[in-house]
């Protein structure tokens, strides 16, 4: 079952063409990975301060459709496995009055350790098997 | 000559791991963007109170490096012509101390009218020829 | 009945000192502004399209203790009659698990129509009654 | 001599009201302070790499226009000393073309360290005098 997180849009969160800025999506997308590791025993803020950095290598971002203030949507969490070192998130994010996708990302990261050298901790590794 | 715009990060834009948040990229060259549009007559804001709005259709990015807490950088611009109704601009975040490339990006966007639909404005369409 | 809206910290709302950012809180009450304005007939997105914009005045917040990273808690709202033009919240930002206040906040404002000039629509005058 | 930071409105930071967002205000104001500090020898993240925290414990903020797209502007900063553990800072945000003051600030400090407790560290001491 894919994992999901629910979102309402906030005003601040919009800008002068009255919709949801460009980079807030990127909060949403962040917002929902970090839920995603949590649901699974990974908190983010912990590993931060065990000197374990998740890092993101890449992001592409299909923008599809805008959403605009007050909008109640969902993002969606599907992990998938790039390589040995590095892990994805195809994410989509969802408008939930009418089950359009306003926007679908892939997310491609690392686990960096406090020599900056990638790594990735086991409890990470078995949130990312290949299909 | 590549378009160029400086910046310094500011402390706010950093999140727990002690660097520059994700989503600050896409504000940095977002606002980069728009100075290139700035420096080449087109008004970001004044279109969009005409009613003509620029969007970003896909970005896709690649985090080669983080920027830290009062680090300076520049963004550069280069238009590039994607097709009749999309234009991109190939963007690169470059740490001004040793010249190293953070962040690469390309971003593609159209513009659309009032009813939302995609046309390029002669004075956008001018600006992403072909080499 | 005070009213109230539900956050969680997002680790995107952290600072480098690990803590919600100080500007942060401003989005938050401002957020629970619109929800209590929208709760009550009122919407802000709407207003700014019929030219009427809401603005704050003066805002004062007495930092109490911080936020940390999925922190749950809410915002309270409570209207307060301050003058015949201007209107105040007094808000509160609640720790879920121990009802700890964290921050307590007046913010004042009023509305300004197209020519800039203050004046109160009946919708918004009729939420600010004297006690 | 009134220490100075120079600002420069960026698209993104202005919502669906097309003028700067209030809590940006407090973006602007902290870079300033941090600004301040720096060039008076004082590196808030290294501080906070040092376990010393620089809390703000209050904020008086009176919002007299607004800043618009494109607006260029400066932050004045000027330390005040509040009492033994606690310093202030009177902020004014300045709109260059006009000298027109958009906001006014007073926002008040202390530092923490690792165990929470209230302490001024010299080199913050000596920063906020007496007149």
């Amino acid at each position: 079952m894919t994992f999901k997180v629910d979102f309402k849009v906030r005003d601040y969160e919009c800008d002068l063409q009255g919709i949801v800025n460009n980079s807030v999506y990127f909060n949403y997308l962040e917002h929902a990975r970090h839920e995603f590791l949590h649901a699974n025993g990974v908190d983010f803020a912990q590993l931060t301060r065990d000197k374990i950095n998740l890092v993101v290598m890449r992001s592409e971002m299909d923008y599809k459709q805008s959403l605009m203030p007050s909008d109640e949507f969902y993002v969606a969490v599907e992990p998938e496995r790039i390589s040995r070192l590095k892990f994805g998130f195809r994410q989509t994010v969802v408008r939930k009055r009418d089950k359009k996708i306003m926007l679908k990302a892939l997310v491609i990261g690392t686990a960096v350790n406090e020599r900056g050298r990638p790594f990735l901790p086991a409890q990470i590794d078995r949130l990312f098997t290949n299909a």
